[in-house]
């Protein structure tokens, strides 16, 4: 099934645009974690990793069936070596027996047979000796940088439309006007990324309408995200940004097409955090569940 | 010791400046290799990352002396999984071990406390409980993309200089242009890109003259390259393109200072796939040695 079929599918089924981000971090995870894995395994990296998979588990349990896709943030668990990504993994793989879409964030760039890596990495097969294939990650989206044009992408692309990407057009933090807000032409720099957004998508669309080339537009700059849906009729934004970044549910949903499509908005502290807001480590759990029903709330009141 | 001074020093000792690309793919593994990991672990991941792990010491003792530095891509090792990142980091070690300048291409980027986690994982310090610390990799670079502004930069420069990143201004490859070239203002996207590289780095140069922020410009570019140096006075340029992709030497050496400083050129391909080229599987060391000579005269006599 198209990739954009798919997620449209999961939002209708669990009535929510909500995309969780899963960042676990040190501070994040409860103590009485942090303190079976220490006992467990001493206080390194190992301890670390195991706590980062309980964790993962706890929020995917607490909010499956109740978002659109998960997104996990690759530098928390990079920052880890192999060990942190045997985590990255092992969560994914998680989600998937959960039946939540899963968007991998890696911003990845690279141009040609590079890029191949990285598409075989997180969306697709890993060539190995003797001309044969190994199943790979197998996440359904990546997020991608497209500063190197159409080489850096279109090895992202596959025939069956069953992967697909979000590139980084306007994002959420304070600096990016620094390059993407210049003047480009009679536009922008994001504009000008938005309309190659649109020329790598705008045919590759499911029977939702929407294509398997998305773009992340933050949360933080409504009024950009009204241009840049001009450019961009059939991207789904994957939108960074809401909660704890600053931006309100109506910041969040100013890029959405007029059917009330094409936004699946991201949250990632409210909800691992939680519990930390709600001062209860004992039931972060239920502090993450209560998170996201929430947030739900709060988007679809403004859909 | 500041990193562009171990790099300027790395380049007198060898007289070299030349970068190895260290990027195993199973295409380039020499079939005694393939047979030998195939033999020991079934013809699967583990038997790759067992070959990769074999090509890239025999590899880096064949150039060690002989260049400026290595720069594993990191996406030939992503695409394995962790166990791949397994294979790069005990690659990156054993650089290490022979006094070899790292430079991991992996063209992070991200924002605040999520690029952090980025230079955690490549040149810092990792966090774990109790706000203890523990050792990272330990890479001497990091290539990085700056479409997401200040923001993705500042979280990767260090206090004491001692860890540097190449940020991404002009690429090698032929779509290249459809962004970066694009006219921005009075100027173009790439040279926004540049001014903002002199910007993050100009006040941070180690004694040789030369910034621990340098830039990604691309040897099939020369022109480019020469507008480029005088928005990026004391910035080193990293110059893919070179060889296999075909620049040549006085194309890669464009944009070099009229001090015969601030280019390091990379080969991948016709260093790691030399015995390719010579049709000689049985002495792959000794075609990759013979491979870095040649490429140290070409670059030397046009320097």
């Amino acid at each position: 099934m198209h990739v954009a079929d798919r997620l449209s599918k999961s939002i209708e089924t669990n009535q929510s645009i909500a995309c969780v981000g899963l960042d676990p971090r040190p501070h994040l995870i409860p103590p009485q974690l942090q303190s079976h894995s220490i006992d467990k395994h001493g206080n390194g990296i190992e301890a670390i990793c195991d706590a980062f998979l309980s964790f993962n588990q706890g929020i995917l349990d607490a909010v499956a069936g109740h978002c659109a896709a998960i997104k996990p943030q690759v530098a928390c668990y990079e920052a880890y070596g192999w060990r942190g990504m045997q985590v990255l993994e092992a969560s994914i793989a998680y989600a998937k027996k959960l039946s939540i879409p899963v968007i991998v964030d890696g911003k990845r760039n690279d141009i040609g047979s590079t890029a191949t890596h990285y598409q075989q990495a997180w969306l697709g097969d890993i060539p190995i000796f003797n001309d044969e294939q190994h199943e790979g990650v197998g996440a359904d989206w990546l997020t991608v940088n497209g500063y190197l044009g159409s080489d850096g992408i279109n090895p992202f692309l596959d025939d069956e439309n069953e992967h697909g990407i979000f590139v980084l057009v306007k994002t959420s933090n304070p600096s990016s006007g620094e390059l993407q807000s210049q003047e480009s032409g009679e536009t922008s720099v994001m504009e000008a990324m938005a309309k190659l957004v649109n020329q790598w998508g705008s045919e590759r669309l499911g029977n939702c309408g929407l294509s398997d080339v998305g773009a992340v537009v933050g949360a933080t700059y409504p009024e950009e995200a009204k241009t840049l849906r001009q450019h961009m009729p059939h991207a789904i934004f994957l939108v960074p940004g809401y909660g704890a970044q600053g931006g309100s549910a109506a910041e969040a949903l100013a890029g959405i097409r007029t059917d009330g499509q094409g936004v699946l908005v991201n949250a990632s502290r409210s909800i691992n955090g939680a519990w930390q807001t709600q001062n209860d480590a004992a039931n972060w759990t239920d502090a993450a569940h209560q998170a996201i029903l929430s947030m739900n709330d709060d988007l679809n009141n403004h859909r």
